[in-house]
């Protein structure tokens, strides 16, 4: 069998666990010297490939690749970048091939989310469209959790983990400030169309009364007037309420809050900030002293509280993709299948790419309840066990250490190429 | 020697750790049956002393008061509530005396910040002013690491290991992502008046080019040119800006940031928020794309990431503290004495209240350097000893495990009376 390199690029916005997938496919394609020569990845992502920046990843060591694992964010660099149609810009594909060509490689990896999944689609294509032989296989990452047929999806997990651990974190702190002083507090979570890091919020609650008391989710039309009296209520029964909101919800008028004249009263829409919304309808309509917090990148980039089982998936993904490439494959995404709830058992499955690219999944509305202001026991059924197992990363100087990559890459043999 | 209650209050803003000094004022006590009887724990605070809400400690098991080491936030519940002059309103004096009367309590143990430890002062004053005996002994705490004499407060040591974790792992995020997205990030933490949480930020820059790259202090003031100048030239540097800012800094008229004009823009000020405050100046001026997060009570209460070095101090005060006060001390505040920096060494002295009441502890100008945008290599040295060590918690369900007590209170003896 032919030796062929692979390229591996990580797209999109990163997570606490996309470096253990690029571990997974480096440290596996290691192991078949026979059939995969080097394994560049592109600076920056697919734009690393039309640029012909390739870090040559046999250039690093043993050790820094393996603490990819236990290292968050995008060690290559990420993009957000969508490769139009072939119509559109037949020029982006006949540069991949250039590259692809010059530097003998005939398989890709591609790590990211819907977006990339699209990407990763039509590069699998290359072979029908243009003529060039590549197996094209996509790696599932994103927080969003927004992935079709995988039962979920890298990064998630670790982002539940943290926002439910956090909120329930903060609830403890507002629920011995309230006699005197915080009895509202909000976070703001990720989430622009999907609610599952919102709904992950919501397993901090394990019983009556306990916080969150009230979740708003991007799937539910935010009712001003039934929140307002569910706050209050939770206030008087309560003495304080934690509320976890969605960046993404939106009003009747299907306009995000954050955007809608709520805001413009005290910030612009693209500051994001729909905590900051809330908490200023909580104090003028009901008077209530509040605090919010807004978490932002430091939710999905939150590896020193990752979930195992999420950190165990990623790099699974990673070794399984290249697997599959071993075996001839082309258009394939690696898969998670749960094969049982408690205790949490699961599998690599494949699913074709052609049924993963840009299809959103967002929550059944069975997994909110029916006042859509909490989550149903079947969505804790299903969200639990991806938190499930702590994987803490060494710690160095009381903080975590992480790895930086020498990032070295190879040699030009092309022309430049603007994107 | 007559066996006398104990009455202990948890005051002002939480922290990861004032559980701990809890446990380490509650266990000691136990051990000293001929000396102190039941610990009463104020609900809320100084107000349940007024009120004459005394939760009986005893009640509560050996594991559960154990488990008060890892638990964040106030169990009694605390109180923003800062006792008059003896002048100003004699009757509240007069009724704590009748409440430690009825319940035979002759230990105070107060556990708070500067304001508290000004109560702390004029409950110790009692005999003297009003003839009623009793040791009133004050617990250290505060996030803002403000208070005098001691090396540190308790609850510091956690939040500054949190921030610096938490901006380097948004630091990797944003440089993964600054080549076609995120070039500035901007991580708003507390710190009204003093900039040390500010400044152990910095902690998680160990290199040239490492973020966070820029470090806004209250104790400084805004500079716009200087600082749009900075985060231009580090974007160009470095591809990206990743920077914390103080809650407190002020512009040149010497208002908040949050509160100037800028804000209005924008944002009004009781909404808190310098970071988009910052975010929207650098998006106005440079045009460069940025996210923003505010930490907020996540801060203060995640004691997933705790210091131990800061768990060990708090509960080590708390024990100090009845210590003091069975050696028949009055008006005291045990507090901590740096050794040496490294390793780190301390031990415990007595403070003496007068000493601490009301002041406020800043950062020294040779902490922060020349140029005011980050922290010195004496202020790293400060600072490096209080984020060593971790101290996880218990987790359950992939989630950290904490205890909620009983929280069971006497029955009162004397009529209502209203704060």
């Amino acid at each position: 069998m032919t030796v062929k390199n692979a390229f591996y690029a990580q797209s999109g916005g990163v997570t606490a666990v996309i470096n253990a997938s690029a571990a997974g496919v480096i440290e596996t394609a290691r192991q078949h010297p026979d059939q995969i020569g080097t394994v560049y990845a592109g600076r920056n992502g697919i734009i690393g490939a039309l640029t012909e920046e390739l870090i040559d990843t046999s250039l690093e060591s043993v050790d820094d690749i393996a603490a990819l694992r236990h290292t968050p964010s995008g060690a290559f660099g990420s993009c957000r970048y969508k490769l139009k149609s072939l119509e559109a810009n037949r020029a982006e594909y006949e540069r991949l091939i250039e590259v692809f060509k010059a530097h003998n490689i005939g398989y890709f990896f591609y790590n990211g989310g819907g977006d990339s999944a699209d990407t990763c689609l039509k590069v699998s294509q290359l072979a029908e469209t243009l003529g060039y032989p590549i197996q094209a296989i996509h790696v599932p990452k994103t927080v969003d959790n927004d992935l079709p047929i995988t039962d979920c999806c890298p990064g998630f997990g670790s982002v539940a983990k943290y926002v439910a651990t956090s909120i329930r974190e903060a609830g403890f702190d507002v629920a011995s400030m309230a006699a005197t002083s915080t009895k509202v507090f909000i976070l703001e979570v990720m989430g622009r169309h999907a609610g599952w890091i919102t709904a992950a919020c919501g397993l901090a609650n394990e019983g009556e009364g306990q916080p969150p008391h009230i979740l708003l989710f991007p799937e539910i039309e935010f009712d001003q007037a039934a929140f307002l009296a569910r706050v209050d209520e939770c206030v008087k029964n309560h003495g304080y309420c934690v509320i976890g909101v969605s960046e993404g919800i939106k009003n009747s008028a299907g306009k995000f809050l954050s955007e809608s004249g709520l805001t413009d009263a005290f910030g612009h829409a693209q500051l994001g900030g729909v905590a900051p919304t809330i908490a200023k309808l909580v104090q003028e309509e009901l008077g209530y002293k509040y605090h919010w917090a807004v978490a932002d990148y430091l939710q999905r980039s939150a590896r020193h509280i990752a979930s195992k089982v999420d950190v165990d998936q990623a790099y699974a993904l990673g070794q399984a993709a290249v697997k599959i490439a071993l075996e001839g494959k082309n258009s394939i995404m690696p898969a998670i299948r749960r094969l049982q709830d408690a205790p949490y058992e699961w599998d690599i499955i494949e699913a074709p790419l052609k049924d993963v690219a840009n299809v959103e999944k967002f929550m059944p509305r069975d997994f909110i309840t029916e006042d859509g202001f909490h989550i149903t026991q079947a969505c804790r059924d299903y969200l639990s066990p991806l938190i499930q197992g702590e994987d803490f990363p060494p710690f160095k100087n009381g903080m975590p250490h992480y790895v930086t990559l020498k990032r070295q890459t190879v040699a030009k043999k092309l022309p430049p190429f603007t994107v």
